[in-house]
């Protein structure tokens, strides 16, 4: 009975009697639909001369709860009759269903009507997939009002494909001084996010609200728009930066304030999600600033949707199991251990999913405990870890000094089995580069299985999946995946998500934010993509892992330079926080400049070696000149870049970006001819090499013993062919931070690798990285309070 | 102009005049609307004739953005006209007004209409509050439409009194064998949560939706219903329990399904958020079990919305706060210090408010930092804490037993300051009892503020105030501090907020969820709410804590009591958690039962001591006989309980509890003289011994030498009112777990005290408290997967 569909439609169904035979023919139809997963759910019509003549509970008891669309079950248990209309009743005119398919976001049932219309309808059951944005509609015996519906449905359908956005923006009251990020994002007052979700051709049963400024995207968009074409896909990286950065998250949401409210064209931003930790350290907020900025800016710098929560709870799950596993390993006989690992409960020992695994992976095919050698008992019971060989460390995201070396196991109850250990920040954790770097929630599931947390004392790597701690890890990971809607000051609409280090991790926000995003703006519409640090860091690391796991291709790459930073390189003094710049960065000095340029140069022409057009954003400074700003201009395009423009972005919002914008829209029009810097199968070697050599200008690249024993390791098991992630400095283009400009005549020491296989790629370690920052003299959290009355954050900058 | 209410309402207001004039004095009014913090909103209503004629912008920039309840600022800048209206445009209708203010919540406004009716109508401006659920309007130049609509708001709001309940119940479907809690969970419904929060009156700015089936509650709702009468609070408690639980928390909820579903009582549950680290280790779920439970009961037991993530980051804030500014005092000298916690910012040096705040507990009446001497700024800039006097510790939500006792500071940056530390499981951190306790957001402020961390080397109590940090405290807890709405199995709300460790702090849910429940469910209403372990517990810290810093007077006592628990007190053999129960609680043995009631008949006896009547509930297992549970309420009722009744909830829901509710019904009628248990004036060891004699029935407290030198130091800090937080074993009345029935004739030994001066208890440490728990060989994890098709979590119990 499911196999019409609406061009085959037969209104004169030769199957179709009124009344009682045909509801039983509806009765096996439900049933069908009910076992059926491609089913999203059901309608039923009954006719209204049926309902006091036939047993309608046996309907409404026969759709599975879960397709039933519009609440069957809550109407008086399923009794039916002219006077007893429940508030899920609806008039069925195609009208009336319209606006519970825009209520629901999902189609949805039209009962018995009361409208006169429907007396002419006999029983139908209706069924609309959102698939591909377009109605596919299954009717059975289906007359009269009925295909009203359908061509309604299909209608409505049509005006919500993906790129039809019915925005409105909000109007900037721009301030001359321009004041603190927190003034201006309060001064604003955000649209009520399902309102922007709605603007934006999110159905309402697709979004999560989070209180009124935030929501969660649920991924089933992904399969409703997997048949859309993708919009235009724009990378803003930056030259090598101060310790002060240069404005590339500013430039970001300006750009896209710029794409959308003043050139009217669909465009999301993506951003990272920032740790909660800085923010009360030195740091202050990250969702732009001054009149480019993601508000409410307070809810995008603490907590937001609790995702780096989630990643705090999750990985250091793993920690405890890790060092519980050890402890009870190092305490037990095999027998019990396996007698507790596999326990009898009513008579009978039964292995769990995740145990069968561990068994496949040990190359035993039983699935009867009862069954196993002692010497398979020993060998599926002691994952045997070498204590210093755990690399899976705890984490916080708070910034504290005091656990960057710690000693654990001290208490009596650890019987002595100390052990030395470390916090990470959050965002340093493996589970975020994962969850960056995911494409749903089944590759997650997979991805945080495979990650590597020690080696076994006979050579073995150890995952998660060895621990049996994987499931519970995706359990705790199934909201975080979702990306988090929020809105610019000029009211676009920002994926925020996921945020991982841009030293030992490959500092890009989430694949899933950006698959999402380039299907919501349609064809003609943009995703503007942040990635971190400068392009010899965050743009190849986005390009090398982020592109090669997402099979996503960028039109355009956008590299933000400042006259300041340019300064330096050309050989100006030290830029160092919280001091006043020298007078070299305030006055006009266009040799200093002309000279810093040069890094400009090498940064565009690493963006070139991935074949995508680059647009130079110059972001303007109060202090400098209009000869410093048209000299960076010319230079970039005399090095090769598709054009080079001024912005004003901080002080103007998206107005002060426009001339970038017609920019970015041009270049995304020229040819492109994306191409990765490396092959996968090469050695890792080989691999390092390239990137020191082609991005960096290294002579080469020097593999130090711990480092040259790793590849060894790694290539033994099996994960020689993952991408390459540097850990290095971002204050240089080589390894050593005070080297500015374009260092030349230097070899890349690579002190050590580490795998995070889950995450899917190898990280050399160029130096030593810090892993959790820590606290001043005089935090920012001095400054930080609520106003009891307003409910306002005073002090966030 | 705002003087004029709807009894002095002149419709020919001798000033009105049509037109121009009129919008005049309107923006004026607008203006002074826009100043008064007691008025929450605006309307505007502009005559149809002057739409062509004025200047409607300069109305629309008039009103505030904070005031602007209908969004004006978004209708295409202001400009009106009869062809161009915006969505936000409705009707003005009575109705249309109506219905409005049911979406928004709040009074909303009427703009230009283009409905025949409001021809008549001409300028006017009508706002109203929402303060105690009635309509308080003030009226201004109204005439025609603006009269209709004051009266329907009056009318709308008059519906929508607090106790007016519209609530539709969840039919169960039960099965035998009882399902899992998980499968039971999952194969109920929940109706989506906005619709469960419209149900029981709360209006929808009041809410905050969290996904589609949890919500927090904003706390303007304790104003709007503060002239409400409350309604009936029952408070659930228990025996002293056998190691397995006798399902208090079930009982709690099945109470509430009974009074609402079945006997159709406006009623609330409130429970506490149980901790995530056990739900992965031994414990499973906490939300209730069988057909009594809290739903979806994978989002209660994990996450949920954050809260006890937020106390994680704000304790840990505290932690790192501590140790970085003993490291920052040992390696810098006081000018240093000085110089940068009063940094030079723009020539000039000035003092946060936090440093303010310091300076005045220090008696140091200055404002201006160039002014101190030099001994000033020494006390100023060195808290100089005594290291082994830190009483605060790092939290994490999870149970890693190896982090009990750990050595921090280990790493050469930390310049050789190591120190021994712990970390406890989040819901022991002081803030999660803060959270508990407090009742509004600067009473929160204030407690986090107060909180003791540390003494100094003199034996002044170091407080967070003094680290800087309780302002930013404030604004991490400052979500958490909202209640979260979910819905039991049968539809009844729930608030699930706060969890405080029932030992070392008060294990009870949040005052102010209770607050707003009972005025949510009207005087007829009742709220029922649970305290952790046996009444000795939960229950004497319930009365003698939270009622006496919440004001509120407890109606009814129901004291949940089960055969097996009773059997063991009338010493049966030891219950052991994951091992078979003896014969001895499987078959009828009264003799043993009616020896154990003697506990029962003591926790009565404690109930009674505060005046309040009790309740006892028989929870039924499927072993006990009609013999046993006869016996065990006739013992209840002869004890001088004032009903005792069996309840079958776990099989059966609420239906199961009926007998229950009736008995609580009439309990909460009879005659109850509520009074505390002890003076807070007494001395803090004559507090302690009357808990210890007239609870516990020992003989004497013995204060041993740390606690006596406790008592000393408190008196003196100033910390002797406190109320008493005893932290003694649940397990028996005594202070020795094995020590079942009643004991007596024993001493209990006080070891320590420790002082939760931001909660506003001292607790008495009897014995040892663990206060992080620690995995087993084989821990829940190993179940607990997600199905990455459904998104189903498995495995939770």
């Amino acid at each position: 009975c499911l196999k019409k569909d609406v061009g085959q439609m037969k209104l004169q169904d030769p199957n179709f009697r009124p009344g009682l035979v045909v509801l039983q023919v509806s009765v096996e139809c439900i049933t069908e639909v009910n076992e059926n997963s491609s089913f999203h759910g059901l309608i039923v019509q009954l006719p209204l001369d049926s309902i006091h003549k036939i047993d309608t509970e046996k309907v409404t008891n026969a759709v599975a709860p879960e397709k039933d669309v519009d609440g069957l079950t809550s109407i008086n248990a399923g009794k039916l009759s002219r006077g007893d209309l429940g508030d899920c009743f609806i008039p069925c005119t195609p009208n009336g269903c319209m606006e519970l398919i825009r209520q629901t976001g999902k189609p949805t049932a039209i009962n018995t009507p009361t409208h006169p219309l429907r007396k002419k309808t006999n029983s139908c059951a209706v069924r609309w997939e959102l698939i591909d944005g377009l109605c596919t509609s299954h009717v059975y015996r289906c007359v009269g009002g009925g295909e009203e519906s359908v061509l309604s449905a299909k209608r409505f359908l049509d005006s919500h494909k993906s790129g039809n956005w019915n925005i409105s923006y909000t109007k900037l009251n721009l301030q001359k001084p321009v004041p603190s990020d927190i003034a201006i994002s309060r001064s604003c007052v955000p649209k009520p996010i399902d309102r922007l979700a709605r603007e934006v051709g999110l159905l309402s049963d697709e979004v999560e609200l989070y209180g009124k400024t935030k929501a969660k995207v649920q991924l089933n968009i992904i399969k409703r728009l997997q048949a859309q074409p993708d919009g235009k896909y724009v990378v803003v990286t930056g030259i090598t930066p101060t310790p002060l950065g240069e404005g590339k998250s500013t430039t970001t949401i300006g750009l896209v304030q710029a794409l959308g409210a003043h050139m009217k064209l669909n465009v999301f931003a993506c951003v990272r999600q920032p740790s909660q930790g800085p923010t009360f350290g030195i740091k202050g907020g990250a969702a732009g600033g001054g009149y480019s900025q993601v508000i409410p800016m307070e809810e995008f710098n603490l907590h937001l949707t609790g995702d780096i929560h989630a990643i705090t709870a999750a990985n250091n799950l793993v920690a405890a199991a890790i060092d519980a596993r050890m402890f009870h390993e190092a305490t037990q006989s095999d027998k019990a251990l396996y007698n507790r690992l596999v326990p009898l409960s009513g008579g009978q020992r039964t292995f769990s999913p995740i145990q069968i695994n561990r068994l496949k992976k040990l190359g035993i095919e039983k699935t009867d405990p009862s069954t196993l050698t002692e010497e398979e008992i020993t060998r599926f019971a002691r994952l045997d870890i070498e204590p210093s060989s755990v690399t899976w460390q705890r984490v916080l995201d708070t910034n504290d000094r005091f656990l960057r070396k710690i000693t654990i196991g001290q208490s009596p109850t650890e019987k002595g089995h100390t052990r030395e250990a470390q916090f990470d920040i959050t965002v340093a954790s493996e589970i975020m580069a994962v969850l960056a770097l995911t494409s749903s929630l089944e590759d997650m599931r997979q991805r945080l299985a495979k990650m590597v947390v020690a080696t076994s004392r006979s050579g073995e790597p150890i995952t998660t999946e060895d621990l049996g701690v994987s499931g519970a890890l995706t359990v705790l990971m199934r909201d975080a995946i979702k990306p988090n809607l929020m809105q610019t000051l000029e009211g676009n609409p920002v994926f925020v998500h996921a945020g991982p280090f841009a030293n030992i991790a490959h500092g890009n926000s989430s694949i899933l934010a950006d698959k999402i995003a380039l299907k919501l703006v349609g064809p003609e519409g943009f995703v503007v993509t942040e990635a971190g640090f400068g392009a010899d860091i965050g743009m190849e690391k986005f390009f090398n892992i982020k592109c090669r796991y997402s099979g996503l291709r960028p039109h355009v790459v956008v590299l933000v330079a400042t006259v300041r930073a340019l300064k330096m390189h050309g050989g100006g003094p030290t830029v160092t926080a919280g001091m006043p710049l020298p007078k070299e960065y305030i006055e006009e000095n266009l040799e200093l400049l002309e000279k810093g340029c040069s890094n400009m140069r090498k940064q565009i022409e690493n963006a070139q070696h991935f074949g995508v057009p680059v647009v130079v954003a110059v972001n303007g400074f109060k202090t400098d000149t209009e000869a410093e700003l048209d000299l960076v201009c010319s230079m970039a395009k005399a090095a090769g870049a598709f054009d080079a423009v001024r912005c004003s972005h901080w002080a103007e919002g998206g107005a002060g970006a426009v001339a970038l914008g017609q920019a970015v829209q041009r270049a995304s029009e020229a040819p492109s001819n994306f191409k990765f810097l490396y092959d996968l199968e090469l050695p890792i070697a080989d691999k390092i090499r390239i990137i020191g050599q082609k991005i960096y200008g290294a002579d080469d690249i020097e593999l130090l013993p711990e480092a040259q024993r790793k590849v060894e390791l790694y290539t033994k098991q099996g994960f020689g062919n993952l991408p390459i992630c540097m850990a290095k400095t971002h204050l240089s283009l080589s390894h050593e931070a005070d080297k500015k400009g374009v260092p030349t005549g230097f070899v890349l020491p690579i002190r050590d690798i580490r795998a995070s296989v889950g995450s899917g790629f190898l990280f050399p370690l160029v130096g030593t990285m810090p892993t959790i920052p820590g606290l001043p003299t005089r935090p920012c959290f001095y400054d930080i309070d609520l106003d009891p009355e307003t409910e306002q954050v005073n002090g966030l900058f």
